[in-house]
């Protein structure tokens, strides 16, 4: 078992209406001018946006607004936002939309409150050392950035998407309305699962022993969310299903699944990243619902007791005896889930071919100078074997 | 499933020498006189505080020393803690121990800041609006005080001892070493045992549906506890089990586990508090293994299906079909567990005869004047049936 530091900060106004709160904080957290900052016109359109726009302003609290925040979101728009926190002397950024728009805000919080820009945080060229204050309205349960730690950001110029980890960067607010994400479609709904899946799993498989505790959280939060993610998926207006995946996706990201555990890196998510820096038309989700039951199949004889530990507790496998056996039973009871709920598990499915896997794992390890860690280094030769498993 | 408010700021570094963090911490702060509130020798014998002090010497930090916290913390030196503060300009509080001195050093830290008597805030004659910032360096895996919003004072002048819930009072950090809890003796072991159980069971057992992911989690707490409680107990210096009772005495507290639930009131918390306010030598934890089984058996046929749930999914009850009688079995086995670890499930282990029912009762109805809920209305009379079948 590991030491640990756990701060999750954020105050979590969950329910119908959450988001009638949000200017309310905003006002009695004292901002002079805020920033709304969304993606498409989808949080326009719903009415959404009019509403929060409405209520700052019954609130007596001034705004500007910069939408277009793309899915992977994009290092450009991120300099036109400090640019005009600086202008507008914005001290507050409001985030409305899902994981992409939260990160876009922290980044652009990072940038206008230090003075630089961010991409030499995500570098680790400096350390950011304060932020504005960021708050959202979480329309997609999905990412976990409204209570954790980082946030991801791509810059197409070399292309490279990279995340960043800082307690500076976690939301101060986040207003939670699972009603708000009743018209998120049945595909995105299905790589959400999988993002929020993914990110307790990465926490999940680790070297580390005699870490019950955090183990059957894990497993509780996984078993509510395969449930729920079906559920959602069958009916999207079934309340409670998409309330499940909303609040799972906080505590899946928020360190709770990690504490007392050493979590090296998100492997598979470092996997991902790779795919859709090269293929920005691949949903984080997707990638992930590729490259998990491959990574699993390449790696689980190293660790079988944990792999068969997740079949027999999440999976309902039943306990043969024979941990490989069950290990990879397991495995295949996920593949066979993320295919119920109409994932993609092939990198056919996502119109990728073997000839772009070497410049994806250059990209991953930054041209075979890197390794990844997972039970082992993995460095190109090994990337590119769990690739041709997700053929 | 219930709106919620989710709000666990507190700050948690945990592991060998947690300790060690607390003055660095107050320093950046920014504190200028510190209060350090303790409780009986065992912190001075034990060496902790002299390290403590040395600590805050060495960063420079100013403080002044209040020791003295009984089990159910006292107001009068409550009021002593205030006038403490107030002569000596203390900005923040480090309360070395348990449960107890977290409480007690919450209502200084009431007292302090808003300049009135706290237990008017404790009898809800007031509202606080601000509190002096409270730290701790834990000792005892109990009450979860450490990241809950709430704290009980005793008031002996009349007797009554309350609790009050404000997240004002939730700690700023927590400095969390498992191995300061290796001298906790086997009987306090088993009654922290049973507090931690009790904070996620008050708030499973209630009449809510569809709360999945919340009852998962508190499944997953309630198995991981059951282990580390016996394991504890066995060997004292085991840190994996002193480490998960630790953690899991945070989480079942903080609210983690009443997400999504409407929780009334703790109801066997409320009962012992009756019972521990006319009896000041009953150890909480103690109180609360005597009262629910008794509480359980009274009441699990208005919701055999939790009841069963809970007995299924956290007990290993097989699965009759019979809710009724795989609760009643749930019940049992929780039961033998208390005595396998050394914890009373009679009030004549307390050394508590019938002839003192009515006096308990009447300490939690205000004489029958109040009911308290636990799918019905719980007034003297029912109080009484439950107590009885504490015998």
């Amino acid at each position: 078992m590991n030491d640990f530091l756990y701060y999750a900060p954020t105050k979590v106004y969950f329910g119908r209406g959450a988001a009638n709160n949000a200017a309310p904080y905003i006002k009695a957290y004292g901002a002079k001018k805020v920033l709304l900052h969304y993606g498409g016109g989808s949080a326009r359109r719903s009415g959404l946006l009019d509403q929060i726009e409405n209520a700052l302003k019954e609130n007596g609290i001034d705004y500007v607004s910069l939408g277009g925040v793309e899915p992977n979101p994009k290092l450009p728009l991120v300099h036109e936002g400090i640019a005009l926190c600086e202008k507008e002397g914005v001290d507050f950024i409001l985030a409305v939309g899902g994981g992409s728009v939260i990160d876009s805000a922290k980044s652009i919080a990072l940038g206008a409150a230090n003075g630089v820009d961010p991409w030499r945080f995500t570098m680790r060229e400096l350390t950011p050392t304060c932020s504005l204050p960021v708050a959202t309205v979480l329309t997609i349960a999905a990412a976990g950035s409204e209570m954790s730690n980082s946030h991801v950001i791509s810059n197409p110029a070399i292309p490279l998407k990279k995340g960043l980890g800082s307690d500076i960067t976690r939301c101060v607010a986040a207003f939670m309305d699972p009603e708000l994400t009743y018209t998120v479609p049945a595909s995105h709904t299905a790589y959400g699962t999988v993002d929020i899946m993914m990110h307790t799993m990465e926490r999940y498989f680790t070297e580390d022993e005699n870490t019950e505790l955090t183990d059957r959280l894990a497993e509780g939060l996984l078993t509510s969310v395969i449930h729920a993610g079906a559920a959602a998926i069958k009916n999207p207006e079934d309340y409670d299903a998409r309330a499940t995946l909303m609040w799972a996706s906080s505590l899946s990201h928020n360190g709770l699944t990690g504490c007392m555990k050493t979590v090296p890196c998100m492997t598979v998510h470092q996997l991902e990243h790779g795919v859709s820096a090269v293929f920005d038309h691949v949903a984080h989700g997707a990638g992930l619902a590729v490259l998990y039951p491959a990574w699993a199949k390449y790696i689980y004889k190293l660790a079988p007791r944990r792999f068969a530990a997740m079949a027999r507790n999440v999976w309902g496998v039943k306990n043969t005896g024979d941990e490989l056996a069950d290990a990879l039973a397991g495995i295949e009871a996920m593949k066979a889930y993320f295919v119920s709920i109409g994932a993609p598990v092939s990198f056919t499915e996502l119109g990728i071919g073997e000839e772009s896997f070497a410049e994806i794992a250059d990209n991953i390890t930054s041209c075979g100078k890197n390794t990844i860690w997972s039970f082992k280094p993995l460095g190109n030769r090994e990337i590119l074997e769990i690739f041709r498993l997700a053929l």
